[in-house]
């Protein structure tokens, strides 16, 4: 691919972080524009039907288009026009199994953890929309400590999330967690094989720009990006 | 693919009629076995760690396995096991389109539609949790004229939601409109371009056994299974 990539993002939304992971996995180079999932009058408004990060616009000789939109499209057209290296199982049990994953993280995590966490705790302090909400706070604390034992018993029954080869579910798992780690909402002390996991993650070369994100005025958590936490 | 296939459905499932459309278009024998979304001993329960439908088991000479656990999985296991005819567009950048449709209907229409009007209308019934709360009936129906309008627009643009070919864009779409059709909530007449569009699809040989479906005690409304509604 010869063509200039640019990626339309939210730092802490868990779907651009995923597609980030991945071009940076795949060795492409991509402009990072950021863009707020709440401005209607931002740049996603006019490039993506549901106004919501990611959105990735591809530049060549033909001009600029928007080449994909959403995390399930855009990483399956990344694997599609740069399969080396695959971000993705060998056998089509196995990539189904990791597509299984990735969905899971997508939308069961995404409903009933960061629904809570995330948008306590950044969607409402970015847009003024008042103080969190204890009673959702606690809802999301607890299913993340079960999205955690969860991510502890997958770990301990097999090598990999997915499979041993590093790929799109360790992507999205990483990405989901990165972003509730963010706030410190991550409990790794009782969570040791997710832990683990977690660490080799954060020490891939991929996961740094991740690590050095900053929202304005709602800095990181001490230990975010440490690689020894 | 000489395995026989089986698939973990309910009839009134979005996800699970996208699998049962795919499945017929491919020409692939299923044995279709019925499963409660809501039957925490059922056989959904020790297949998919999310419990949901659909699950796709495949059984060979070396026994039975999940093959692949939810529609988003499912879909492109299918694509890759069984390529012909390919219910993707022939282009990298015309396949995201068609993947961004997907999950539009998987994950945008489902929040705003069917968690309001299948809910209120099927599940709700089928677990005995009560009355219809009107408020969310009427939030439903406003967001699925919107969403109806919106497939209009589509196809007034445009050849085919995601391009000449049929593909799992109109498959995703066909299948949510399928369900909200069975409790008479499509107003078709006001929305002329996704009427026509309707109507071809339901012409398809795959969608006949969608058209028979029958939930004990809760019949579909008059037209649900007419080709000239």
């Amino acid at each position: 691919m010869t063509a200039r990539l640019r990626l339309y993002h939210f730092a802490l939304d868990p779907a651009s972080r995923q597609v980030r992971l991945a071009l940076a996995e795949k060795a492409l180079a991509f402009d990072l524009m950021d863009a707020s999932p709440w401005d209607p009058d931002g740049p996603l408004a006019s490039r993506n039907p549901s106004g919501l990060p990611p959105v990735l616009e591809l530049a060549d000789e033909t001009g600029v288009r928007v080449a994909a939109c959403g995390v399930r499209a855009i990483l399956e057209y990344l694997e599609e026009v740069s399969p080396d290296p695959s971000l993705l199982p060998g056998g089509a049990i196995e990539r189904a199994e990791a597509r299984r994953l990735m969905d899971w993280f997508d939308t069961i995590f995404d409903a009933e953890v960061n629904a809570f966490l995330l948008h306590e705790k950044i969607e409402k302090r970015l847009q003024g929309l008042g103080a969190p909400e204890p009673a959702n706070i606690r809802a999301g604390r607890e299913a993340l400590r079960w999205h955690l034992a969860h991510i502890d018993a997958l770990l301990d029954a097999r090598e990999g999330l997915a499979g041993p080869r590093f790929s799109l579910a360790d992507i999205a798992a990483a990405a989901h967690l990165s972003c509730v780690d963010y706030i410190g909402e991550a409990s790794w002390e009782s969570h040791p094989a997710a832990k683990a996991w977690y660490q080799r993650i954060k020490c891939r070369p991929s996961f740094r720009p991740i690590l050095a994100d900053r929202l304005p005025g709602l800095p990181p958590v001490d230990g975010y990006q440490d690689l020894d936490f």
